[in-house]
């Protein structure tokens, strides 16, 4: 196990410029300051970081820039899942290349209800065709959006042919069954969970931590509750960063951390969002600061702008 | 509007080599193939083509291999979505450049739900950035896979902003009402239907004809659909035509038109596929073969190998 891969991980926005590229050093200034709130990691171009929606080339050059700033590769696992084989391949590469402690593998999200047989042979090739005894891939579960779901039956099949490069998953089903169930069929499987609701209910229950998009903006929060989870207090910090969950939760991702973002740093520029995602509408964004700012453990960190 | 963009179409599959990398000779050897088998045009890394499981690199040396092997570009319309816009804008670009009649593009297809507003955008950034006159947008109506509809109001919406680029629609929904809905409602916006099924129904009703996974296999049998779609013979040759579909669409697309095609040409190198899709399993495999053979038209088409 790998102790760089524990605890709170924000699931990084991507600042893009008014010509939607990537800004990549501006990218990288959010990593550091993700860290300096209380991440413990960061995973940059996942479904927050509109991974999806950038080209092979785009995300190579924010792998490049991360893994040239000087920022901790042990706390950096990147998303590198793709419809496309060849792609996947490409982006695992040079992610292991760059040192990234691990890579977060979406199933290929075209075709629909793929056979267990076509699913595993996409990740035996991606872990093949990439070849190096450093790959370290965490399997992304998410079937509201890739509309496939990485079965226990499938992790069993992995785990069996690659112990070593199997190293774990993210669970944003949103259903804390799922999760607790991996924990108990798969002892040493580093299960994340993909809101940091469960944060509490996932370490408890022997898992790693969480990789959010809400800590892109409480991570102060999130961080407390993975410094105290083995104390009493535990519960109430949980509580407390929930509160700021349930409001961030009713507006569109990826918008509304890029929105919030935008208030705290005051550039508007966090409002750009690569199609079909769109920022949030003005009245939205009112809303949004506005119930943020009723919750007394969010103002200090949106500060005096909002 | 294009005389080359009407009749049947195949929605070419990809021969690959077992390295899974695209064999762009067989490709251009195959579209030749489906020409002169009585399509009237080919769409090459459609859904059938496994295009979303290329890489864009992968995708464009295709592009570059149709474009440069003296087929007609008139009649090549090539599927350019992407998840990624910047992606969509190279492969549009490519395919413009080759000279080809149109573009057949998905909307993004990973964020689920988005707003008609982010898909214009999606839409508009692409007219816009690829900016040539010569681009023809058709777009691609497949909620079951892309799980994003494009709905009658994104239409009218893009038509209105891009009269001349929007060209049409290729309907994958399976649902006929839907293409008669837009035949009705957009007079010279060119629906293709996605089956062949609906061939006969959609020019009857003014559409172009049909872009199709199965007239890989069954193009003489369509192409005396389309060449007697006025006689009163139509409708005999259309349900010749559903004799071979039916039996078809019982086994998983593309794998079931690449083994057919490794039949007909005693070529088992059609049998690879891209993961996730796989290949027929060996039983499946004889069963469809069988099938096909018990009807009496595919007997000269799948000669004497079956």
């Amino acid at each position: 196990m790998n102790e760089g891969s524990r605890g709170v991980f924000a699931a990084a926005v991507t600042p893009l410029t008014a010509a939607l590229e990537p800004d990549a050093a501006a990218f990288v200034a959010h990593c550091r300051w993700l860290l300096e709130q209380g991440c413990d990691g960061v995973v940059p171009i996942g479904t927050t970081g509109e991974g999806n929606s950038l080209s092979v080339r785009q995300r190579l050059t924010l792998i490049d820039a991360v893994g040239n700033s000087g920022i901790p590769m042990t706390r950096v696992i990147v998303g590198t899942g793709s419809c496309a084989l060849a792609d996947a391949v490409e982006l695992t590469r040079a992610s292991v290349a760059a040192g990234a402690a691990g890579v977060l593998v979406l199933p290929p999200f075209y075709y629909k209800e793929p056979s267990e047989e076509g699913l595993a042979r996409f990740y035996s090739e991606l872990i093949e065709r990439v070849g190096d005894e450093r790959l370290r891939v965490y399997l992304y579960h998410f079937p509201k959006l890739s509309t496939v779901p990485i079965t226990p039956a499938l992790i069993r099949r992995l785990l069996a042919a690659y112990p070593k490069t199997m190293a774990g998953l993210k669970d944003s089903s949103g259903e804390w069954p799922y999760s607790a169930g991996l924990l108990k069929e798969f002892p040493g499987f580093e299960v994340f969970s993909g809101s940091e609701g469960f944060l509490l209910a996932n370490l408890r229950a022997g898992g790693m931590g969480c990789i959010s998009a809400n800590v892109n903006v409480t991570a102060q929060l999130a961080h407390k509750v993975y410094a105290a989870w083995r104390t009493d207090r535990a519960e109430q910090l949980q509580k407390e960063l929930d509160e700021t969950r349930v409001v961030l939760d009713r507006y569109p991702l990826p918008a509304a951390v890029k929105h919030v973002l935008s208030v705290i740093s005051g550039n508007p520029a966090w409002n750009h969002l690569l199609p079909p995602n769109r920022p949030l509408l003005q009245a939205e964004g009112r809303a949004l600061i506005s119930a943020l700012s009723a919750v007394p453990q969010m103002k200090p960190i949106l500060g005096s702008k909002a």
